[in-house]
């Protein structure tokens, strides 16, 4: 339940046995039953387990890295006081230890596992990151991916697509941001949505009077109508009720894999001002055309440009500004259509993301 | 070094022998040491130990929640692969064991400690957040506080004082807030800063031409100017070169506390336009009048009231958008104030805070 560690590097080699020796004490005033493993060469590790199922790993590397983790189960104020003081002791007795030649002191906050509101959703580059989750909302598996809503204090409600943090109601930046960051006239406009099943696109283009917007969205189906319906309950701030009807004045909702839907278009000659992929990072379109993401992406493109008026626009995310490798193979596939196109791209921040979006 | 957990709630009580008897050659086929705890009440702690100094805890908890948690000390990509090997298993046998019955399996990014660069930064509100860091730009302590400044892949250099994330070179967001959000005209104005240390509010304003920007930060000294503008050399998109001197042609900085020359100003009845004020959350001032923070923000406010013209402005920040109590008891001061004043409030996205902030 809680980790957190110290630092100490000393100029010399760490007397591990004097640091031992020095903080033994501490767990056992705690009554805490002491297990002790010995390397030759890497120092010690001593394990303390307590009466009510906690414990304690204190880990003494030889080049002066002590590292302190607790595990308890209950998580009680009181469990915290206690932490701190038992940390407080170690920190001071490690001073008096090296005269306060510490090079660094650290803890981390705990780490809750195994409670029903599970707070860490790392970024897309992996990073661990705790959100300030009180409530789930919503659970439930699609055939498509599990679709989560959880209510963050500071992002409001977070939609949650198989494990990957997909919009918050905090982040109309994203949707501002792929409908082209309020610089694009959309009145009268013909306009087609991959993806969006979060329904905030949607719902902020159908405010702009447009002639017709059509959103093609896979991860829908009969039972997961009802399923979305009910999420946007709970999205409110970002889809308002679009999703509440399939069909609108100015909209229709498609429940379709979006290549068959460009392929007919394709072929129908029907032809859009605007389309916006907002398809997930990773496809989930089954389609037999998808042998990789790539092929795939490159598919989505190609199919749009075809059914993109000559001066059409076409809106997409790219991911995390860390996944260089990945924004780079995109900006590729671009270059590899069947017809040259311009391309710009913009940096939003989007709150719940917790990291920074081309 | 690496931490991570599964989760398995099973209807029944998980027979805690039961998983350890399964997982148990797991660990014993990779060569560790095992030590077993028993509590009667409490479940399984199983110790692995290895030669090369790593070793794993895996505790069984009666009601079903099992954690495996494993430390070690290189950070070889070898040694991810083992881990991720490792824990495929324990997750294979849980699910032949549990015939698939397990409601939560997660596992956590690693944990780095005891490197040279430090990743984990805590938000205001006390989170877990790791960020992007991969250089140490400048680490120093000041009479007043420790300057570091790490390198984030995505925000650029972030100033970190005394453990908090100030700010970063993605951050113009918050120098832009706390400014008026671009509704205000700064030209030919008189403009003084309260604190501010990171130039970023004088560097933008100076280019507004205003008529006389004077920036108080006591958190300058002889030595820490040389420190400052070699931060400042680091912070060059935030702060550019104004903080090379501390004279320009429409700018002074003193290297004073800020509470003398506030009361010195309201004696002259020297008075300005803007008043804004980017003191640290915690105050560091040392004057006397310093009983308790809310005491010394409540003395702030007061005295820049007085410095203000009668339709001047006073800018300043909030806190993470969660201290909800703190942010209320702020608000409070604003009513406690000697001139009644009138207050509006904004909240915005600072990249690097990873929260919102009012």
């Amino acid at each position: 339940r809680l980790i957190l560690y110290r630092h100490l590097t000393d100029t010399l080699t760490a007397d591990c046995n004097a640091v031992l020796k020095a903080l033994q004490p501490i767990f056992q005033e705690q009554g805490m039953t002491e297990t002790v493993h010995n390397w030759e060469d890497h120092g010690y590790l001593a394990t303390y387990v307590k009466k009510n199922g906690s414990f304690a790993n204190l880990r003494i590397h030889p080049h002066g890295l002590v590292l302190v983790d607790l595990q308890s189960y209950n998580d009680h104020m009181k469990g915290r006081e206690e932490v701190d003081q038992l940390l407080n002791k170690v920190e001071e007795r490690m001073k008096e230890l090296f005269h306060g030649n510490i090079k660094r002191v650290k803890r981390l906050p705990a780490i809750l596992r195994g409670g029903v509101i599970d707070r860490y959703w790392p970024t897309a580059d992996g990073r661990l990151v705790e959100y300030d989750i009180d409530e789930v909302v919503y659970d439930e598996d699609s055939p498509f991916q599990n679709i989560k809503i959880l209510h963050s204090k500071q992002f409001g409600n977070i939609l949650i697509l198989s494990g990957d943090v997909n919009l918050a109601e905090s982040d109309l930046a994203y949707t501002q941001a792929i409908m082209g960051s309020g610089k694009e006239d959309y009145t009268g406009k013909e306009v087609l949505i991959l993806g969006g099943g979060d329904g905030g696109i949607l719902y902020e283009i159908v405010k702009l009077k447009p002639k017709m917007v059509t959103m093609v969205e896979i991860s829908f189906d009969k039972q997961l109508i009802i399923q979305l319906s009910s999420s946007c309950k709970y999205m409110r701030k970002t889809c308002g009720d679009v999703l509440d009807n399939l069909k609108g004045e100015c909209y229709q909702v498609l429940i379709e894999d979006c290549i068959p839907v460009l392929k007919r278009y394709a072929k129908e000659g029907r032809m859009f001002d605007y389309v916006i992929n907002d398809l997930t990072a990773v496809p989930i379109s089954t389609s037999p055309e998808e042998d990789s993401t790539w092929e795939f992406l490159r598919l989505i493109l190609d199919l749009s440009m075809k059914v993109l008026k000559q001066d059409g626009k076409y809106f997409t995310q790219g991911n995390c500004i860390n996944l260089t490798d990945a924004l780079t193979l995109y900006e590729e596939q671009l270059s590899r259509l069947y017809c040259p196109v311009e391309f710009s791209k913009e940096t939003v921040c989007v709150p719940s993301y917790m990291e920074l979006y081309p």
